[in-house]
């Protein structure tokens, strides 16, 4: 089984920025531990906070994998080329958010991807990526 | 560990009502399978038709349980009622949705429930149910 | 012919209500008469101001009957779930207003129900009811 | 008993305009077995595409007649001088629409005729001529 | 003098719902205070969390009583057939809200009850029901 | 001096229409009137119900008369290309309207004639066509 | 204890003014009424119609006053200055309104005051001012 | 004959402020030419900057004028308590803009006071207070 | 091959009307310049400022013929019947605008027409007309 | 060099109130400090409640001072006057905001001022007003 | 001729996604065809996924060449910057869709890039680009 | 005392683009400028037409740094991203813009930014830089 991970926009700061709200472990830290958990799943990951680098990889792996759990972050209001790039390929898509976008200000409840993905998944933490990650692997 | 599952308006037809789009299974049949598959858990089941009855239930299911996984179908667009509900109990609520209610009509865009939930997982089938069961175990 | 008609909330106080708007007849009256002038078809006669108990009818006959004649009352314009429920059965249903709803105020404009029905007959008094049954008649 | 019917736009190519959603039949063979179907009463036809056209015609049949129907098709949703002439005049009018317009796109929703009539039928495919028909003839 | 007072969704967790924020007093026991307070006004309590049981005992209450004391709550915002109820009716109702909910949530800013009321009481606390309850014996 | 009056859609039902509103004179007295009391001024006189015929006199008008007074009625809110005809000519337009406009309905609030005219007269009766014309005659 | 009542615009027409609506008492009888029922109290009172001297008189009652009862009229829907002065000042402020402002035109319903307050009555006639008056006193 | 002529904010600069748009003539030059013009009208003049003067001065003319003629400005826009006044009193208003405003800012789209005047004259320059005054004396 | 150019509202004063802006040749100039370049197409040629009219012609050229090049002007932006007439005929329709209509008024950002016809092609002037021939020619 | 500051409603308050926000500083130490650290610029200082008492001192230092630095506080976004005001004088304005306006309520986005300023400096914090005596300065 | 052609998020799937609505073409098998059709014009083609490499390229072109043709696909509606960089350069840009955008989701209705081009074609497939390229080997 | 510049798209431009609105100076010779004027600041400096890249240098300069100066041009209107990468970093920012934003396009009113900065320089040119450099200097 064969899936990507890719985050968006300052989720390279995870762990560093607003450790009470996010936590203190930083996402390579939590990547490790998913694959030592899920020892049969080849993962790829991916962070960029250019919108243009998610699309390229979210083509890169829109044909042959099983999966893609894409975090698009602050791209996620505004980027509608992000939602055409999904609709454009065959890997299916869960979208996460770590926090409760619902929860947050206004212009966060617009999705541009939302529509174009499989299902979304939203404030359940660090959890939201290995639910994502079970959901590919129940399904498939 | 003490679950609640309810289910809002017209989720009695599950198994009946399109069938293309919902699957053949009904969720009592869903629900057996769940059951056997988590043991451990002590599950509590409602469904109903009836804002009100919803928002009774999650009140009764608002103190001492570990989790309530709630599916609040046509009422997420229209309920501040049951939002209110949610926001006045202690158990930590889990929002799920069998379809993607973003890639649906502009009217189920806006949600009076996401926001007091702890999050939401949505489009992702029946298997949205078991994932917020994980969430609620491995949290705990 | 097997017919249901289903009358949502407020609609129980016709006849009392504002006569020189709704008339004085009560709808149980009228109902006497329609069933006198229609002596082959088998009415079934709800009216309930619980929007889930409507929904609960709606599904009731939504299966085996010709044709639902709804009059939504309040519930047309904030009710999802009853919307959803048409969409659900198998029964066409005919939406039917007394009153001329898009003469009165701007709230009434939105509807969630007509949408989902066959069509919608608004604005002709309880004349409506029987156009709606005539029509379930012409067209079987 | 004298009644108009006075269709608007586009209504000239019904029977050859997407037949499958609107049937093969054209309005004149509709017309003529309602004229047969309803002998006692006398009809007067007429079709424009012109915006003022059509609201001259409402006019001349504005004193005198006993009953308007009017289907004003793609000026329901942008004339205001339509439902000017509707309120001007003294012969009620009823607003019939084949199609259920609120099941269409958006700027469908709004309407600048219907609060103007006595009342509004949608959806009931040309069955709404003669329901509005009915509706004149018994409230007479 | 005959008072009828209805609260509706979530109202029965008062006293122990955010109490730092809605008080430690169950509405029972404010409403043994108010009772002895004003012997001579016969009482009538009554809640409940289903919108229509609202609109039942509001059509109850609507003929022979001296007023209705309203707080709708959640329902405030989203019930056409609430404030429906409240025209329908000939007892002068007021609406009370504990809360100042026009320093709350954007959604809370609509209201389908407050213009068929009489007038409104918000953000006095419990006060309000005593407030109103003076209204109807001074105006009586 | 010569100067064009083009009347929109129902004007020529003015001194029959609603005339608790409108007065009971027609225009073509009021008109007889204007001429008696401004003998120096050449009348042109049109009416319409077609939006085009409007356009079509406007056009011809436009070049080599001193004004026009323009009553669009209800095409104000939804004729674009009258707006376009009058920004399209070189004669100034005065736009003037029997009722006060303002005061109606929501939609009337939206012009697009308003913008393109040199003014507007509102509210002020027939009256509003008289000082139209002292505007020409004082301003040559 | 120490109260001031400050009338925003137009409020000094009371008694005179559409007393068909509010009543043929001037606000100075009123007061006097209240003054010889509330002997204890130490009442100051200012009217204006000048938005900037409302906010000088609120600042002045803002530090050392026991409650403000302010009905800010018009300025209501229009003023975030009023909306600022109240929320800088000590002295906790009821807003009234002598009429159901809910049941007025829609510009009506924005308030740039409400929340600033501590709370709001509106819609019970000048029974509204002496219920601000109850509600100081009870809750000191 | 005794008429009120009231000028809003900004005003005072007529003249002055932008020539090339309205004018070198300030305002009591071109007043004092209307009273020489109109010898048998008396007049009143009053300008102010400030909002709630201008609401003293239209009460303080509202009964006993046979006419208030009203530039209110930038206060057009955003008073509705100027709008409350114009409502309060007996005397008629015209509404006077020297500038077409609806060829301007959208904000000056929105208008609280026309709803409230018996008609408004706009874009025909310092001609729009000769014209409202030739009204008043026409109609009288 | 055989294409009709249909022109809509005030498209008649070409090179007359702000020569600056849409250049000095009359459209009847263009069309003959049009004709000789293109020798083996077959033209047929209407202008008119009435909405109905345009349908009548879009109607009577919607069977035979291979293209129609219509440029609706001020009525793109109102007319839904116009948009109905292109959705029920055969004929490809391509929409031209002379002008950059994005870079206009607001209102004009509104098209009825756009989505009903096979592509738009606006702002590059006259030559749009003969863009849209050449696809037509080379698509055949 | 000459220079204006006008403080708009509620910043008389500025050192008493919300002092965690404003700071302790009164806006007349705060000035007795700038003025000793630009011993070279002469200022001119005023400060009020009432809109149309700013308007006036706008006026009044529009011809002949180097600058206006201008915080019109709540007035910002609701007056339309005051913006006028500014686009009448020649003196440029520079709009100051202490607190960061783009970081509170919603209505606080709309603003009448910045358009018609040079520029605006807001959330700076008092500094904001040198910063803007820095402006002109250098700018001279 | 030196023209570039400028392909924005996605295009580089361009004969892989979706061929039923795009075509099985590449872009760079369609550009083969283009040049050796236009053999004079000198092409300069540029694709990427990221925002700011196109205002790179449009910016390198924009000054020195005689044409952009820019297809700016998702960045269209939601791309200040594009817009602006368009706006700040030289050398004329006409926008090309290949699908009809006014007949896709409303979030295309709204384009940040139209209003600073020469114009725009839409909806006509591949040949949107030779038909740009036509307008400027015409205009040229 | 460390301070960063970090310049959005097209600035690159400055000089170059419009300079009868943005002058004649490159960014760098002012910088240079700059430089001289304050030697005892370290200035770090990046421009970018990459909303990712200005993300990564916000971040870099995010934590040790003293102050941002960031110009996010039309990324301002659009970006959530930055906004995002603003709130999540240690070092203060000051948004400055050249232009009177506020006097442009609508769109432009919208912003991403400048709630998570500390405050706005606006629509004072170049100075912009230099008042914000002041600003940090100031208050360090």
């Amino acid at each position: 089984m064969k899936i990507a991970i890719i985050n968006g926009p300052n989720l390279n700061l995870l762990g560093t920025r607003e450790p009470e709200i996010y936590g203190s472990l930083t996402f390579e830290q939590y990547l490790a531990n998913l694959k030592s958990n899920f020892p049969h799943v080849e993962f790829f990951y991916f962070q960029s906070n250019v919108e243009g680098e998610l699309i390229n990889e979210i083509q890169n792996c829109g044909f042959g994998f099983d999966g893609i759990i894409l975090n698009p972050a602050g791209y996620t209001h505004t980027s509608v080329a992000l939602g055409d790039a999904i609709a454009a390929i065959d890997t299916p898509v869960v979208e996460v958010h770590i926090s409760n976008v619902a929860a947050r200000e206004d212009f966060r409840k617009i999705s541009h991807v939302s529509a174009k993905c499989a299902g979304t998944i939203a404030g359940l933490g660090l959890q939201g990526y290995e639910l994502a990650l079970e959901y590919f692997i129940r399904k498939s």
